[in-house]
């Protein structure tokens, strides 16, 4: 026998399944959302929070807008009863929050968990017992019928205690455990016996919670059984379905969309997925995918890097950098057609004035949720190409490099990350592109240049130059005219004994937005005999001044003749 | 406008939907798999793989079963046409193995690629061009009959170079990249037109990747569009439906899943699903699932410790605890009712020799991926019951604690790890039993006993003994008789000026298995005057002297004499 034939699929399909969920394609309103992160999620942790951390994640909670609040299993552990003992006499829960508390269905645990309860405003007691055919053979070795006892008696208990707390405004919610394992059949009715002892009305609903305690099938199976038990629960009115998937199929997130298509009114899950094994379905991807529908996911995760930074200190678990929405890389652009293509994508959103999302690779605008274009989107290794780099010193900096450069700029950067063998941050880009282009141009160095305007009869716009110009520390003063300044200027230096030999290309300058003081910025191309492209960059207040200091660049280029500081 | 408000759904419904596949509930028969590690992952890495690296995680692929691999983009990096050299020259891609590039319609490029594949045995060109909304407006501002032309016109030079290359077998592929945003009317226009010039046979045919090169819809839409290309694709027979999804919405497992189900055939992924920004669907994941069913995933994922190493290793990314499978927390149970169940549902596993894997909350058995019960199941800290110490105990040490001793060893457990705050190993657990019941128990220490049997004409199995005994650093000689062995030397203990004043309440004795001389160890409880009960622990290689051992043990627990060593 081979090692997988020893598994057989351990769920149970509905004895109806008529799919009709799969008639809709999306969420249309977000359901109400549950966070489980200070229960299921904290007894999956190696180490608990303490006391004091679990005051400070609750607060953490509610600035995302979570309005109900599993806090624990306050009868089982001195902590937990503590922690809710807390909540309640410092008056830390908002009045419209709910906090929601797990029991057994034994009745000194009922009782000590109605006890740990005393003055709270609002509050969901949420009884559950196991019910899957492997638990009941195994773990109980108990029938159907027996199992139905527990959940029937322990939701007599609830209610009794309940009138004991005319004050406060309790609700109950019952999970059959391990519901997923359960035969559906079995799963509707111990339900159903709950739901008629407890009598839900339109004011005081009762939750009915059906978890993937353990995943077990594909997820259009489990929408299924949403939908069979959203079909056939008494008082359906009066009920609000919730969900509650894990992830040891890697399915949690779709689990939840598909079963809120077939029923669901609420979702229990975690930040970032935390909780037992695999985890309790990530509630922060699930809330985002209806936001990237245009949907308000009625939470707020707009400052993502704070909500990631707080959330590894409490837990101690980090979040993958390739964690939808959350992650360190989910936006990032190695590769040089992805960038190419969000770079077009955005100067397009930006020149048609839409009003819609709608960027290649970017399946949400990152500043939605706190992130930077410049740091996060487009990032530069030995994979990149030259639109990414030419965008990030756009971006970042200001320099808008002329297309016909864009290529040896590109290779100039990305060779430096192939050799040194890692991602270069934008800093790095910018230092590389500063000390080819920009740093000082000596040693070729004008000191002083007077231009006088030419008048003839024939024309008007001539220009001559005095030039004082240092080569190599010897100071030389030439003369020479020209159509303009540039002009003149170029042919003065073909006059100094160096006799630079070169061809004008092309020539662009526009205004470094980066800086506050609006500087000219500069390009110059120039080709020697063989046809060789030679870039240059001049910067400088003055227009005549920044591309006369391209042009020398050019040429200290052309001619090998590297910065001093070199 | 809020910001959610800018996003609509992005994706386009097929004309026809069907959802025929929902019929099925889960995947029979495993789809061929195709690694993009190399290709699609290495480009997503910060660092990305050096040529060297790549030939060891080849190497990696091949062992974990691999059949066809994506070896990358040979003519667009140096390093990844040196990479395809390296494997065609050196023999390096094993007969069943069919590896696979990636080219632009370009003929520079295409040309380039075949170049690159001069010598191979077997290998698929893929050919992709970008088909969708957006990036047909956006990035290349074309038609759809300009978008069709670019890729029916490099399936004609695919097919042109083919036939310079009669001695290798060459098969094709075709994507539609970004998939997801394109009409599928257009998707399914652009795909038969390849086909139609392809002319796909059964000896040697064609790939249609459908990717989600961004995921931007629910899964059951993502199964209806290829349900849709399913069934109506040119010469469907001849057709390979490959599925390649991304994990942006978290579904990518979900997609592929789906996917195969409406009509897949083949997976394009990676390992743990590395790839860009979410990354690729994780292929283990799929498998394993598959696996979990009973169904032969045609990968091996034996040894996951090993595998995960080597990952990281490579890629520089870590496997997160909660990742499906591999993890180092996903088998794991700290909570105290998960661990006893799971102990529970092992015994009956042993006990009623099933064949089936049922065991609750490990949805497959560790060892099928190379994890142990010990230190990757039952763990310890202040969240975890009696079950899972006394199962550690028993599991590593060979420990069989009897039952009404188990919840004043889990307490002893729980305290330390709660006011250490931390997790305990196997190892600290069984230093922290051993320091409370078994390290020498001086001062009560028992030099030297004769036994005696005593006759009378009532009965013969009453005992004598002389017993030198030292306590506190006195020594004694008494003699007492009792029932039995065990008796007479606790009425002789009683004898000693210590006057000890107890109550023998319980008695078991097991062969320690976890040694191989098969020592005795005995538990006994007593208890004083108000009820409250000492245990003690003997071990010895004489089941008399364990006994009396446990005894003494239990006598100096409930007088506080401490062991000398402590």
């Amino acid at each position: 026998m081979k090692n997988y034939e020893k598994y057989k699929v351990g769920y149970f399909m509905p004895p109806v399944n008529e799919m009709k969920w799969t008639k809709k394609d999306h969420v249309e309103v977000a359901p109400d959302w549950c966070s489980v992160d200070l229960r299921d999620g904290n007894q999956a942790l190696i180490v608990p929070m303490s006391l004091e951390d679990k005051i400070e994640f609750f607060k953490f909670l509610l600035n995302l807008g979570f309005k109900e609040i599993e806090v624990g299993f306050p009868a089982a552990s001195k902590t937990e009863y503590t922690f809710l003992r807390t909540l309640i006499e410092h008056d830390l829960i908002p009045d419209d929050v709910t906090i929601q508390v797990l029991t057994q269905s034994r009745e000194h645990i009922i009782k000590k968990t109605f006890e740990s309860l005393k003055g709270v405003k609002k509050a969901i007691v949420h009884l559950y017992n196991s019910t899957s055919l492997a638990q009941r053979e195994q773990v109980f070795q108990k029938s159907q019928d027996e199992i139905v006892e527990i959940a029937t008696s322990g939701a007599k208990l609830l209610k009794q205690y309940r009138e004991t707390m005319p004050e406060s405004h309790i609700s109950f919610e019952y999970s059959p455990e391990s519901f997923t394992g359960t035969e559906m059949d079995f799963a509707l009715r111990i339900c159903n016996e709950v739901i008629d002892i407890w009598q839900p009305t339109a004011d005081n609903k009762v939750v009915i919670n059906l978890p993937a305690t353990v995943s077990m099938s594909m997820p259009h199976v489990y929408a299924s059984q949403i939908e069979y038990m959203n079909d056939h629960l008494h008082q359906r009115e009066n009920i609000r379905i919730s969900l509650h998937p894990h992830n040891d199929r890697g399915t949690a997130v779709a689990d939840a969309e598909l079963g809120i298509l077939a029923g669901g009114d609420r979702v229990e899950g975690t930040l970032f997925g935390n909780g037992e094994r695999t985890g309790n379905v990530d509630i922060i991807t699930v809330a985002m995918n209806m936001y990237a529908h245009g949907v308000d996911p009625k939470l707020d995760f707009s400052d993502m890097p704070s909500i990631v930074e707080t959330y590894e200190r409490f837990t101690g678990l980090s979040v993958h950098p390739r964690q939808p929405y959350g992650g360190q890389l989910v936006f990032a652009a190695f590769s040089g057609s992805h960038q190419d293509a969000i770079a077009k994508g955005m100067a397009y959103l930006e020149a048609h004035e839409l009003d819609e999302w709608m960027v290649p690779y970017l399946p949400i605008d990152p500043h939605d949720v706190g992130r930077k274009y410049d740091a996060d989107v487009i990032r530069i290794n030995s994979q990149s190409g030259k639109g990414g780099i030419a965008y990030i010193l756009e971006q970042t900096y200001g320099y808008a490099i002329p297309k016909q450069m864009r290529e040896e700029v590109g290779y100039l950067v990305k060779d430096i990350s192939d050799n040194a063998h890692k991602e270069l941050s934008a800093e790095e880009i910018y230092e590389i592109f500063k000390d080819e282009y920009i740093n000082v141009f000596t040693p070729v160095d004008i000191n002083d240049a007077t231009f006088k305007k030419v008048s003839t009869y024939k024309s008007d716009d001539g220009m001559t130059v005095d030039l004082n110009v240092t080569i190599d520390g010897h100071s030389y003063d030439v003369s020479a005219a020209g159509n303009g300044r540039l002009d003149a200027v170029s042919n003065a230096l073909k006059k100094t004994p160096y006799s630079f030999d070169y061809t004008f290309v092309t020539y662009s300058e526009h205004a470094l937005d980066a800086d506050s003081n609006s500087r000219a910025c500069a390009y110059i191309a120039i080709t020697d005999q063989s046809g060789k492209l030679y870039w240059g960059i001049g910067i400088h207040d003055d227009i005549v001044a920044a591309s006369i200091n391209a042009l020398v660049c050019a040429i200290n280029r052309q001619n090998k003749i590297r910065p001093l500081n070199k």
